[in-house]
C-alpha cells in the first residue's frame, strides 16, 4: 500500500526564492518549438538582472527557430532550472516563461559555455511568469 | 583569452546508448505547449520498453494541455533527461520527442511520483526522435 507519509511535500516559491535560487546554477534548459513541435536542451546560462541570458550555435536547432519563425520579434520559451537529488527526493525546480531575442550585435551573453565550438546567436529571455516548487521531506 | 582546450568535448549518442543512459534515471523533463507556448516540467518516469511512462495531475497544466487540446489524439511533447556535473563540465543529455496520449482506462504507469498528492493522468510518450549528446573531458 502506498504510504502517505513516505512523499515528499511540494511547496510553491515565489518569484524571489526562484530567481535567488537559479542564480547559483550553470546549467538549465530551454523549451521551444522548432516547427515540428516542443524540443528541450539544455544550455549554460547566466542570470542579467532578472532576464536570463545564454547563446546557442548559429546552426543549432535553437538558434534556427528564433531566426526562422521570428526574425526579429520576441518568440516564446520556457526556461527550467531544478536541483533535485535522486536519494533523499528533495530538491526544487523553477520555470521562467516569457519572450526571448537574439541580443542586439556587439552585445554578448557573458556566459562560457562548457561545450566546445563556437556560439554566435546570443538570447536574452525576459520572463513573465517565475513560477517554481520546492520538494522536501514530510 | 579562451583556450579552447579547457573546453569539454560534445559527441553525439546513438539511439540505444540514448535509451540505456536514461534507464538508470527516475527524473525527466517534459516539454510541451499549454496552449501560451512552451512549458517545461520534471516528473518521475519509467521506460517501457522504447516508450516513456510517467503520471501527472489531472488538474495540472500537462495534463489539461493533453486533455483540452488533443483529446484522445496522439500530441508532440518533448522529453529530455540529462546528468551534467558542474565541478567536471561533462555528462550527458538526451531529448524524445514524438507523440504522447493518455493510457487507456485501467492502465498505469509504473512510476510512483516521489511528491505527494494524486497523479491520476497517466501518460504514454512512443518517441520518433531519440537524439542524445555525450559532454566529455578534451
Amino acid at each position: 500500500m502506498r504510504q502517505p507519509t513516505d512523499h515528499s511535500v511540494l511547496e510553491e516559491l515565489d518569484r524571489a526564492e526562484c530567481l535567488r535560487l537559479i542564480a547559483g546554477v550553470s546549467v538549465g534548459r530551454v523549451g521551444f518549438d522548432d516547427g515540428q513541435g516542443p524540443a528541450v536542451t539544455p544550455v549554460n546560462f547566466a542570470l542579467d538582472g532578472e532576464t536570463v541570458v545564454f547563446s546557442t550555435t548559429l546552426s543549432g536547432r535553437l538558434n534556427r527557430s528564433l531566426d526562422t519563425l521570428f526574425t526579429d520579434a520576441d518568440v516564446r520559451i520556457a526556461f527550467e532550472v531544478d536541483r533535485i537529488d535522486e536519494e533523499t527526493h528533495t530538491g526544487w525546480s523553477v520555470l521562467l516563461r516569457g519572450g526571448a531575442r537574439r541580443m542586439p550585435e556587439g552585445e554578448r551573453a557573458p556566459v562560457e559555455p562548457w561545450p566546445d565550438g563556437d556560439r554566435e546567436a546570443h538570447i536574452r529571455l525576459t520572463p513573465t511568469e517565475v513560477t517554481g516548487r520546492r520538494l522536501r521531506s514530510p
